[in-house]
């Protein structure tokens, strides 16, 4: 029942991360009002800054491990959409506290999938092409079961976004929510956390400070980087489209390039001296992963526009802002 | 710490369904007290009743997706083993509630592994050969990482399972508990719920009460039946066994054969008639299944001795008596 519905609200848990901020900032430069909810875990203060100067928008800070706040449930009426990016995704983070980061997706989840029930709201899952994991087919379809360790270090983001879909299906099949799945592939761009441990703020970072650049491994693993205002544009037309919610659909950028291809082109724009040093690959690390976007692009329209090295550029060219920046004002790099 | 501890408790959660009442049976009859916890959904009364009979015996109702209860909080510093066998296991049964049998895996598996932390007790995780999902190889190693669909009707509990698997093995790389994984295929015996979807009770059920017997898909698959003394066996053995606890263990019986030829022996056995009904096989059922026991023979020293002639015999002669027993007092299985 709509009735007592003013005017939608969209709620995104996770909105204060790197990919939910910029989410964030679309979805209000669109006019819409959104409600963040999010736990602070990898968020940069500065994003949030960023979001807070939009009157469309609010934050509350909760974790969706634990009974969502009355504040958030008091919107129920009114929420109309609820993007889930709810959870730590670099593998230095979400192994931290590995316990925490299974029951951000499974316990998280779940508690989304009641709202959007309860509010009669849309639900999108931010899945992971990880849920392939070191993947024996390339490119990777949407119907390639994976070849995951549930036994591993990644498992619990791994296993944890597997189960996340089977629930988020569940809710499908049984007609209590609309949901939409995304696989989300290697995305970058500006506002990444410097400290997150991913490989292209890892090397942008080194890069910029003078350090040797490090490669995990021996650099011929492969990744596709899609940059971040591309994943937003696919996450929103795949929420908004009415296509049968009943499969996930990958997004992600299918030129594929090796980590070395990367740190070389990173070393260039920035300018950087030569050194590469050369670190053990950590467990289960994947080799290779390229998404097959068809169905995005038959089913959504939808494909990457910015090519790597542009976006590469302007990564770099927002870092070395920010790095200044931080310079400029230590302490306010230290109140974060 | 040890200080305080009396006399050692073993806590069953699940203790009440086909599997968790012979494991508590043979633990009170070798003398142990036993603490079973159990939200009753796929019990059998009578299982409970038997188990009472024991001085040694109590049992608190409990839902491990919910906090657990104070009354088993209270006996922490006695526990010192913890088998965790809790989830509907039969796909009727756990497809019935998807999200709760999801819940009961993750949440419930967390509590039962704080509370080991708590008490010091080491965890013993009742897995499934459905972690394999519908397997590529043959017979299935501990090491093959599965073909599980992680969107499909299955997914409930071959990922919850993995996702509990998942959370164990965390516990023990983080220190914070002693932790056993069994991966447990088909098992079969008396006490089984006659309504629970499982082939063997379906086919026993069927052939007793005089019903045409039903095959699902054309009978080609096949499974690998093991009795439920030998399962309960191997599961104590990896309980108490010394052995490096952060790698899962396969325990079934590697007798394989088809479900057509299960259909046959049990016909046989109760002399019922010819009628073979054939049904569609329901989505993502395994076509094969076949465990490789080496690592169970060789770190546990364990492997079945019921030949499934002899077991399926036992159970039709158990399931004759208690179809007897129920035809006697048909208001006590009313009562149930």
């Amino acid at each position: 029942m709509m009735i007592g519905r003013t005017s939608d609200l969209i709620l995104v848990a996770g909105g204060a991360g790197f990919i939910g901020t910029h989410l964030c900032t679309a979805l209000l430069e669109a006019g819409h009002d959104v409600l963040c909810i999010d736990n602070l875990q990898t968020a940069r203060t500065a994003n949030i800054e960023l979001l807070e100067e939009y009157p469309n928008f609010s934050f509350i800070e909760a974790d969706i491990t634990e009974p969502l706040p009355r504040a958030v449930l008091s919107h129920a009426p009114r929420i109309s959409r609820i993007y889930n990016l709810a959870c730590a995704a670099s593998p230095p983070r979400y192994q931290a506290n590995p316990e925490h980061t299974m029951l951000t997706n499974v316990i998280g989840t779940s508690a989304l999938l009641q709202l959007a029930e309860l509010s009669g709201a849309r639900f999108l899952l931010s899945s992971t092409s990880e849920v392939y994991g070191d993947p024996e087919h390339h490119p990777q379809r949407e119907d390639y079961r994976g070849w995951v360790s549930c036994i591993g270090p990644r498992a619990c983001y791994d296993e944890g976004k597997r189960a996340a879909e089977a629930i988020t299906f569940d809710y499908a099949r049984l007609g209590r929510a609309d949901v939409r799945v995304a696989r989300i592939f290697n995305t970058y761009g500006p506002r990444m956390h410097p400290d997150d441990g991913r490989v292209v703020s890892n090397l942008i970072c080194q890069a910029l400070s003078g350090q040797p650049i490090t490669i995990y491994g021996d650099g011929t693993q492969t990744r596709s980087f899609c940059y971040v205002s591309d994943l937003v544009d696919g996450l929103i037309r795949l929420m908004e489209s009415e296509m049968d919610g009943t499969q996930p659909v990958n997004l992600g950028n299918p030129e594929e390039l090796t980590v070395r291809e990367l740190a070389e082109m990173v070393r260039d724009i920035v300018g950087a001296p030569d050194d590469i040093t050369f670190m053990p690959l950590p467990q289960d690390d994947p080799r290779r992963r390229r998404p097959d976007i068809s169905r995005a692009q038959e089913w959504l329209g939808w494909s990457p526009t910015v090519r790597v090295r542009d976006g590469v550029e302007r990564t770099c060219a927002w870092f070395a802002a920010d790095l200044d920046l931080a310079k400029a004002t230590p302490e306010a790099v230290a109140a974060e």
